[in-house]
């Protein structure tokens, strides 16, 4: 299984939740975050304000997938979260040894 | 080491961090979190609405354990959190290369 | 890639911030949590009330480096978010597969 992990902007998780849903991801988890990239926060928007590094709000969204779902599920993500600006996002993908769905006891990739 | 995440119903991060300390995790991380799984949030409460599509309000839980204690922490887990009715949560497995405890500079399964 | 998760006292954020900007980091994602380690909360607080156990807010970091930046990453954290007093913080480190950079489309080491 694979863990996809994702900074997004806010106002993108519901595209980005459609998307997934549309390629039959059946499970996600999302948490509230706050981050900086390349252009460091708010630096862009103060001219010659080289110095100002700050914190933007972001959604940090988080799913595992079969491995055979991965690349469709990081396809939509880019798809759906691009706005072509700064700031549109990350995504890390990472091996994931286990899953256990705890209703069932279920483990392995049918449980995720 | 292994990283053992798990999604688990609000209500119940007290006995699963009670039935993680008896079986000796020496550490934890609690982030507010919402999310779906197989019935997509709300869904089940409405009659017929398939398409209600929502996120409901959900705990994760991240503990770093050294590889002998993780069954014990995986079975722990199941059983607090379970509850036997849909959404009691997912566990996730990986592994961990490295752990530093920052006060004493130790490295490794000592400092997890 | 590495991916690089460090829970520290809220009030250190600034500093290792900087310090990981002055060696070249380029993105990091935060988020409010709560947790315990070995002195399990507030239990230090309280003498002789062994079996209080409760959690103390904490800000945890997640940084994802390529690989040659990883020990001088790890090195700042350290330092930066180090008081001597427990509670300092953990620092754990995993692999990553790949990264995405959602507006250019570029994979690897050069979209971190
Ligand atoms: N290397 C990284 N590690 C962890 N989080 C990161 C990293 N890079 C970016 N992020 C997270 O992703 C968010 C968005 O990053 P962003 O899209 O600005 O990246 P970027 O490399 O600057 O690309 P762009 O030039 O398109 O803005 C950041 O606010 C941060 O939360
Ligand atoms: N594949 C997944 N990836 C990431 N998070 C997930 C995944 N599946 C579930 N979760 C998280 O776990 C929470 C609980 O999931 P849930 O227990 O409803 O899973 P389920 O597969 O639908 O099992 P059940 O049929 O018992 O409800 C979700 O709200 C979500 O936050
Ligand atoms: N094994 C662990 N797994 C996940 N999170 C942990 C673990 N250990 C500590 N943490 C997180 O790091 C925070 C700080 O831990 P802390 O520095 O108290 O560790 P410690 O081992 O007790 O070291 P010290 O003796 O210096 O206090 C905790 O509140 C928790 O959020
Ligand atoms: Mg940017
Ligand atoms: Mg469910
Ligand atoms: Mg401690």
């Amino acid at each position: 299984m694979k863990k996809i992990e994702a900074v997004i902007k806010p106002f993108k998780l519901d595209e980005v939740k459609e998307a997934l849903q549309e390629i039959g991801v059946q499970g996600m988890t999302v948490l509230e975050a706050k981050g900086y990239g390349r252009q460091k926060g708010h630096s862009e928007l103060y001219r010659g304000a080289e110095y100002v590094v700050d914190f933007l709000p972001k959604i940090k969204i988080e799913l595992v997938v079969a491995d055979d779902l991965a690349p469709a599920a990081l396809e939509a993500i880019q798809t759906a979260a691009r706005t072509g600006k700064i700031g549109d996002g990350k995504i890390f993908v990472s091996d994931v040894i286990d899953v256990v769905r705890i209703r069932t006891g279920e483990s392995g990739p049918q449980a995720v």
